[in-house]
């Protein structure tokens, strides 16, 4: 078989052959509507609530929050910005502010640039050389009329974790509502949901090797929030459109997996991580951005001076090793990183990025493999390229 | 093992068995992210190119339209709405009117509703004996200031057909947005886009035996509606988050299975249909919504005076027949049926309505076996019923 070496899985994961045997069943037998009161409805609902009751209890939600399945974070973060724009701004006489950074994924950026387009205003926080946003600017930037903020939990392409047990607790003090997009936190990191000041928060299950196309939204005290889905009475009249059974039902599995694992990707994950960044960072001119004890423990973004990102991308593909050179969502165009220019890399340097993202199903021989190609490849780019770095 | 005979089609379907054979693959080893530059993301995006190219097909779409995945026909119908909204409402000086039926999906219902208290006008039309809209009342309900006209292509609870053909007409010469539900349309009648006035057109894929959380939204000539997911490039930017590989690979094989099928719909599960229906209606005191041949193959909405639908539907379930009193979507309430209600049926009528609505799937000794548990159980529900019906 064809050597096969995934190292994208912040762009999305495999199934988890446990996660796959729980949805099997309703991909076939059962098959009913949740909302059917025959028994092949019932069947269905009464594992669905099971399901449902587990993403509760692995995220530490109380009872009378509600997390709601989606399909997945774009939605969640989409219905988090448009809701409050319904129910807090349109009807508003004053302008009112949201503070988001400049490094959040996509669907925060566009949606709150479509809300400029509106009349909202909009403050996208920088970030340090560590590609994280300061305390104090965050402070800084809070208005009168600052009626929310949104903060990633863990950046995509760096993995640098954000401060938003901080942000979160001084939002409450200030009465300004919090989100936060959790995509790449969960099976990172253990969610606490009760212990902290989250109002909103997004996440797919894609990212923790569950199925793609299904993810939720969790919203605290069950707090209003117009719905992005109007319809009929599913998700108790928040969420309309007939259940995703499956989804739900992969989705709830492979959070119970990714919280189960947690141990392994904090030792195994982890050391692999070290191991690689350790013998990538021994190659002259190189960096990864974002200091290792601020990171979660799979992801490494690097730059290799001299070295085109996606020419690198080729040579491992050819090699059978996946990695990106930045965030898939935004990846049909062969632009510069995103966050090597938010951190104010030099122009040549922010095409030199490769995200080298990890999971717990890569192994030791994988990586020690991936360090022999990546060096040779290096070597090889170097060597024609125009920046003539040494090797 | 125990007999299951499911006719609430109208609900949900089974995944058919070929359908979950071509999803499989990108349940397991094809988990790549469409959109990632690597072999991983290259295997997926070719034969979702493949499969979306179907569906193109399949719908009668032309290359200049644009069909997007949604994860079904609540979101796609949510996006239309809220989108028009947003385009041509929101910042207009003139007030807005929109043209909708009083029997639509609550999908549409509540979406209108919605946008009602954020001050547009909406019409809703009323149904006639036969459940169907009077072309002559959609003409008399056009101002001069109507945007839009959204009417559902099939009745989900009757399976009335409505006269989308003569309406998107109307609305074409009128400069008037055309908007249709097709959730049950698809697999029961042949769509040919191209030769519509349709501008845009919902469905979900679970109603034609694909999977949940799948559908799609089919945009004429491509024309402006501003996403109800921002974020990334996916869909060519109209609707972002990361593709639902396996739920798009099912989608299509499922369309392409139910216009496969439309010759058997059209004869076995067409006579099925009538043999049930002839033989029920032999039942004194019975009658069922609309016009045998207005309406599609596979629906029979009847109603037993001095029946209760639920009590019905209790012994159906006893016997391992499995129907439904009405829409799934609005069943978490044991209230009158919407569409005998909106006929003007008396309040006790109205509680009487029981959805039989039948696939490729159920056999001639299913429905005979229907019938005879049917017959025998109105029997004893009338002999109960503080009613007093004759059997």
């Amino acid at each position: 078989m064809k050597k096969e070496i995934y190292l994208d899985n912040n762009s999305t994961t495999k199934i988890d052959d446990e996660v796959l045997k729980a949805m099997m069943p309703f991909l076939q037998e059962k098959y009913g509507n949740a909302n059917s009161l025959h028994n092949k409805g019932i069947e269905v609902r009464r594992e669905l609530k099971k399901a449902i009751n587990t993403i509760y209890t692995e995220l530490g939600s109380n009872d009378n929050d509600d997390i709601i399945i989606t399909s997945g974070a774009t939605e969640s973060i989409n219905w988090i910005l448009k809701g409050i724009y319904f129910d807090k701004i349109l009807n508003s006489k004053e302008k009112k502010h949201i503070i988001t950074t400049s490094v959040e994924h996509p669907a925060v950026l566009q949606t709150c640039k479509f809300l400029e387009s509106l009349g909202v205003e909009i403050t996208y926080l920088p970030v340090n050389n560590n590609g994280v946003i300061e305390i104090q600017d965050f402070i800084d930037s809070i208005k009168e009329n600052t009626i929310m903020t949104s903060i990633m939990w863990v950046n995509n392409e760096t993995g640098m974790i954000f401060p938003i047990e901080k942000i979160s607790k001084i939002c409450k003090e200030k009465n300004i509502l919090f989100a936060t997009d959790a995509t790449q936190a969960i099976g990172k990191i253990k969610i606490d949901l009760k212990n902290t000041n989250i109002d909103f928060l997004a996440f797919s299950a894609h990212k923790f090797h569950g199925p793609k196309g299904v993810g939720g939204l969790f919203i605290k005290n069950s707090q209003k929030l117009s719905p992005l889905f109007h319809g009929g009475e599913h998700m108790g009249g928040r969420r309309s459109g007939t259940l995703n059974t499956a989804g739900i039902i992969g989705c709830a599995k492979a959070l119970e997996l990714a919280n189960k694992n947690l141990i392994k990707e904090n030792t195994t994950v982890l050391e692999l991580k070290n191991h690689l960044e350790d013998e990538l960072l021994k190659i002259p001119h190189t960096f990864v951005v974002g200091e290792k004890n601020q990171r979660v423990q799979n992801t490494c973004l690097i730059s290799i001076r001299g070295v085109e990102g996606e020419a690198m991308l080729f040579d491992l593909n050819k090699a059978g090793i996946f990695a990106s050179t930045g965030s898939a969502c935004a990846s049909e165009d062969l632009e510069a990183n995103p966050i090597l220019s938010a951190i104010g890399s030099d122009k040549e340097l922010a095409h030199t990025a490769i995200r080298l993202s990890l999971s717990r199903f890569n192994t030791k021989d994988e990586i020690d493999y991936v360090i022999e190609v990546f060096k040779k490849s290096v070597k090889r780019l170097r060597e024609i390229s125009s920046s003539k770095i040494d090797n």
